[in-house]
């Protein structure tokens, strides 16, 4: 299962499986830079991870308490009323995002409670009191271009892709890339309430900073790929309840039995690996590349490794 | 349907439409733009149109004959020779590509005929012998950025985003955008043969260059997305005959009848309304950005509109 835009990370390729594609330059470049002994892998979180179910499949969203707070507060809550159960994807635009929750009636519905924007924070972070200040851990950046079409730095912070506008402080945002979770709203900025967008085609650089990212799929991309599309000409919405993608349940993980979560580890982007893989992938030099592509790299196509591994596997 | 990357740019939005959203900032977005009386509409070359029949549905590929001459004129041979009836997309990585054709045995097919590498062409094109140079028409140029992450310039000719490398003259390329139709290859640039790749993800310009891209999509982006994936641990090899999804048919337009083509008709991206919405993209003025986006445009997230035409509609 493919776990984020790009290329795969990580394969256990045979030689048979190089002899069954004829795409193997591409294959020796994605193999490259997996295998690092040196990439650390993170369990999610339970307390911010999402379980979105649908009949497509199920989807592993990670939460971003640190870029949105209070939205992931009140998402939480809703998770916990049952919000979203039998609610569905009622706009649906391919190559841009999908948009689900309880907008889909045919009257007006305003979300029972609107949440202040959380467009963007201060870099670098600094505990909000005391209490925070004790145990106190500056989150890493790591790097991965600079002048980026669409911001000054773009990098990793806690395996979640990212832009800033200073070299030193400034302020630090949540990118618009595949996968991206964020709240939908309508012109005020603080009108986003219930309703949501995965980002399901080639990054919308420019919605950066202008709604709130709150979290990611880390997992079942490809499921999220086979929500039903609407009709482009009504503006991706879908009239026709049977022919949406509906929402069965979406829980917080910690919500589950232990043995109902999946076991989903996420590639620290902070580690010495992650950045190999990086630097792998900015400076491209396997024999396959007639062009040495340009030393850059666009932050929506690094794929974050994830990996899934089954309860019974020895993970020694 | 959606037809390209990116929002949407044409609709027939109703007020209820309206209501039944909370997005509708982008709504607003995505409504400007269109409606242009001064944008035109092609009709696909029936000779340079490809129609791919799958269970998922069917995809239209316009083929390039200007940037991939030898390769699109091969790809017609094999269309009419039926090659691809039967074939399969067995190596199909979510956010990457899906690659298709006969690699899918067990052992190592060899193409029966490789052909030239077509990474490129010069800039302005010239007549090739004095009977082109009669009729000659240079080609249009509609640029989007200058400074582009990948290339110096990117824009589009004909309905096709490309990327060059000096101001005036040099090299122009097609560039990797959702939809973009590719030959695969091994290290050997002029290795490649049958199959093929359609880019589903994240633009993977880094391959710019080095691959003869000869097509892209221009309807049927929706059902490209429904195609199985493959396990990304197996670099999206799909083993199992039954989990892959399969080529029924793949046809040139011309041998089809007339009442068998979809009746579709492309923007053309050097007129005057495809260039309004270029700069409306560009620069954005509506209300719901509370932080003005960049001026800036990334060529792969600009969709070029599509729209098909039902036999029984009046045109005029």
């Amino acid at each position: 299962m493919q776990l984020d835009t790009g290329d795969v990370m990580y394969n256990s390729l045979t030689p048979a499986g190089l002899r069954r594609t004829l795409f193997t330059g591409l294959i020796a470049i994605s193999i490259s830079g997996f295998a690092q002994d040196d990439l650390i892998w993170n369990a999610l979180d339970v307390e911010n991870t999402v379980y979105l179910e649908m009949q497509e499949g199920t989807v592993v969203i990670q939460l971003n308490p640190v870029f949105a707070p209070k939205t992931v507060q009140h998402f939480k809550q809703l998770l916990e009323d049952q919000f979203y159960r039998g609610t569905s994807f009622y706009r649906v635009i391919d190559g841009f995002v999908a948009q689900g929750g309880d907008g889909s009636d045919l009257e007006s519905i305003e979300p029972t409670k609107t949440l202040k924007a959380e467009f963007e924070i201060d870099w670098p972070l600094k505990p909000k009191d005391k209490e925070e200040a004790k145990n106190w851990q500056p989150m890493s950046w790591t790097p991965v271009q600079t002048d980026d079409l669409f911001a000054a730095y773009t990098g990793f912070i806690d395996s979640f892709p990212a832009a800033r506008d200073e070299e030193k402080g400034g302020k630090v945002w949540l990118t618009h890339c595949p996968g991206t979770v964020a709240m939908a709203r309508n012109d005020d900025p603080d009108s986003g309430g219930t309703d949501f967008y995965i980002v399901i085609g080639q990054a919308p650089r420019y919605l950066d900073r202008n709604l709130t990212i709150f979290g990611r799929v880390v997992w079942g991309m490809d499921v999220v790929q086979r929500i039903k599309r609407g009709p482009a000409l009504d503006n991706g919405i879908i009239e026709n309840d049977l022919e949406r993608s509906w929402i069965k349940r979406m829980r917080l993980a910690s919500s589950l039995e232990k043995d109902q979560r999946l076991n989903i580890y996420v590639a620290d982007t902070n580690s010495d690996g992650f950045k190999k893989m990086l630097e792998e992938r900015r400076n491209r030099k396997q024999k396959f590349f007639y062009h040495k592509p340009p030393e850059v790299l666009d932050i929506c196509q690094v794929p974050i490794p994830a990996r899934l591994e089954k309860p019974d596997v020895d993970r020694s």
